[in-house]
């Protein structure tokens, strides 16, 4: 069952960096800018003095087949130098992955400068021209005290660590 | 500009409580449970044992005219003894008000425990029967340590300490 939704882009990533540049940078991501429409701008009054924000876009170059995709291996893990069968496969809403059902990224971005309606931001995972549909200041209610992982995923996080990968998340 | 986008549901939200009693609910929530279509129940294979799980959820209920709200009150604070004029007037994007540009909610829950394909959750702050988008285990990719907060969020949250009010977010 699917619906039609009507949505309207709040505005754009904006990155001089290409597609491919954007994948390889993977886990650190590259510096870039959202571009905020003006009719929205003064949504983000306010925003600056914040680190980081929650980017809510939609990734509009996922090709259509692999919005069937339910289950997943944290494919780029092996790109850290974990072996495949390192890799456990689970369900696509335990991962990032952007091949899911509903391609909408929720990427973390550090907030680096605000220039009229322009955000200058790095950390960036997404693709030159990808249309944001919400924007959030990162709060404390984003970040959850206390919060517990399986043992399937604190044991990969283990074995990263015990190869030095300078990167503590999946 | 508007786009149309073709979204699939992949499960819905369902609680005993009446849409009143969710509001009023806030900041705790209420008890319920994210029932996941059976066509994407794979894709929940390895949840378990996540504390938290992020909703990405269409808000239907929201009237189609808040759609064009740019600025908001955090009128919520002055349920919890705020007066209108300690609470200041910021960009949507600031808040996570329902009332926005695109009605989507990120809900960060509590998981309490599965059962098939129908997730048991706290601190819910949905109404019954709404469209779930997509779901994703809290990770640490979410946690980010060492946020920054604007002057103006952290005297708002010095004014709620003060008042002794349980609840350190906005």
């Amino acid at each position: 069952m699917e619906i039609l939704l009507r949505l309207q882009p709040v505005g754009y990533v904006e990155t001089d960096y290409s597609d491919e540049e954007v994948s390889e940078a993977w886990p650190h991501g590259v510096e870039g800018r959202i571009v905020i429409y003006p009719r929205f701008s003064e949504g983000i009054i306010g925003l600056d003095g914040f680190s980081h924000i929650i980017v809510v876009a939609w990734l509009h170059k996922i090709p259509e087949e692999t919005r069937m995709t339910i289950k997943v291996k944290f494919k780029r893990l092996i790109r850290l130098g974990l072996s495949i069968e390192d890799v456990p496969e689970v369900g696509v809403f335990c991962s990032d992955s952007p091949h899911r059902p509903n391609p909408i990224a929720l990427s973390i971005l550090r907030l680096k400068r605000i220039d009229g309606n322009v955000l200058h931001v790095s950390g960036l995972d997404l693709y030159n021209g990808t249309p944001v549909l919400d924007l959030r200041a990162y709060t404390p209610s984003y970040s959850i005290e206390g919060y517990v992982l399986p043992g399937w995923y604190t044991e990969l996080l283990e074995k990263l660590r015990k190869m030095r990968v300078d990167w503590d998340k999946l």
